[in-house]
C-alpha cells in the first residue's frame, strides 16, 4: 500500500470498522487501539457512537492513531473502512480519502462503492478455519493488519492474547492468521493508486 | 442525587471510569455504553485514549450520554468519575463538576480529592461475593448505576448479559447486585449538594 511509517511525522491515521451488532467490532477496535498504543507506542483514541443509526443494527467502531497528540478524537477521513455488512457499508462510507482502502466481507457485500477494495470472504474463511462465525471479526482483523500502514500483525497478536475473552485467544489468534495469509496472497499493486483524478496527477 | 431525567431536556450528562489496566475499565464503559443506547435510548459516545499516561498503567474510558446529537465526543465536565486506583483518582480528578461524584474504590484510594465521594471497597465486595477480583468492575458498576441519574440498573442488567463474555453473565450480575445493594445501603443525603459556595448560593 503506502510506504511504512518510519519517517516520525505526525499525521493521522484512521480506521473504521463497521457490521451488524454482536459481529464484535468494538472487540476489534479495542485490539486495534491496543497494539497501535500499547506495543507500537503511538496516540490513540479508539470510540464508537450510538445514535439513531443504532437502531437499524449497524454498528461502527473508530480507530484514530497519530505519533503526535490527538487534538479531534474521531475519524475525519477514512484510511481504511472495514465493512462486514452491505448495510454498514452503505451507512459508513463516508469522508473516504482518495487513496483510502476499503475491506468488504464479500459474503455480504455486494455492491461496492469504490475500486479501491479488498473484497474477501472472511466469515467463509472464519468457518472453514475456525467454525465458528464467530471468529470474523479476527479474519477481518487479519486483514486490517497486513494493509494497515502503522500497526504491526506481531502488535496485533500481543493484543488479541491479551483481550479475547477468557479461553477464546488460541481460536481468535488462528482466525487472525488465516484472514493475514488471506490478505497477503492478494496482489494489492493491482489497485488504482488513488480514486482522485487530481491525485493521479500529482504522483 | 440529583432528579430523575424526565423533562426531554438534552444536557450532556459525562461517566469517566479509571482503574489500572485489567481491570475491565473499557467492559464497564461498554455495557454503559449500550445500556443508556440500545435499552434507553439515548444518543452516547463511548471513548478511550491511550497516551503517554498510558505508561504508568493508568487506563481510561469515557461515557458521553444525551438525549440530542452529540458534538464533541469526550468528556468535558465529570458528572461521575470512578477511581478504583489512588492513581487513577490522582490522574482523571480534573474537570469536575461542582455537583459532580467521585465513586472510589476504598481498598486502594486513600486519598480522596472531594467531599463529593462515595468511598465503597468494591474489591473486598468482589471477592467476597464471587471470590473473583476480576469482577470489581461489575460491583464498581453497580455503584454508578445507583447513583447515576439517566442509566437505569434494569437496563444494565440487559447490558452486561449481552456484552459479558462467554460463561462470565451470571457472575458478573452476581457482582453488579452486591455494588447495587451496597451502594443503596447509604445515605448519600447526607453529601455536600455542591462543593463551588456559588452553587450552592443559587441553590
Amino acid at each position: 500500500m503506502t510506504a511504512a511509517k518510519k519517517d516520525g511525522s505526525d499525521d493521522r491515521y484512521e480506521i473504521r470498522l463497521g457490521g451488524s451488532g454482536g459481529q464484535g467490532i468494538i472487540l476489534a477496535a479495542v485490539i486495534l487501539a491496543e497494539a497501535a498504543a500499547i506495543h507500537g507506542g503511538y496516540q490513540v483514541c479508539q470510540s464508537q457512537s450510538y445514535g439513531p443509526e443504532a437502531r437499524g443494527g449497524r454498528c461502527k467502531a473508530e480507530v484514530v492513531v497519530a505519533t503526535g497528540e490527538i487534538d479531534y478524537p474521531q475519524v475525519i477521513m477514512v484510511d481504511i473502512l472495514l465493512a462486514l455488512t452491505q448495510e454498514a457499508c452503505d451507512a459508513y462510507f463516508h469522508n473516504f480519502k482518495p487513496n483510502g482502502l476499503l475491506l468488504a466481507d464479500s459474503t455480504f457485500v455486494k455492491q461496492l462503492p469504490t475500486s479501491r477494495v479488498i473484497s474477501l470472504p472472511f466469515t467463509r474463511i472464519a468457518m472453514e478455519k475456525t467454525g465458528k462465525a464467530m471468529t470474523t471479526n479476527m479474519v477481518a482483523l487479519g486483514a486490517v493488519g497486513v494493509v494497515n500502514r502503522l500497526i504491526t500483525t506481531a502488535h496485533l497478536e500481543k493484543a488479541i492474547q491479551a483481550r479475547s475473552p477468557h479461553g477464546s485467544a488460541q481460536v481468535n489468534l488462528q482466525a487472525f492468521r488465516a484472514g493475514v495469509k488471506a490478505t497477503k496472497a492478494l496482489d494489492l499493486s493491482k489497485l488504482p493508486r488513488s480514486v482522485s483524478p487530481e491525485e493521479e496527477d500529482e504522483v
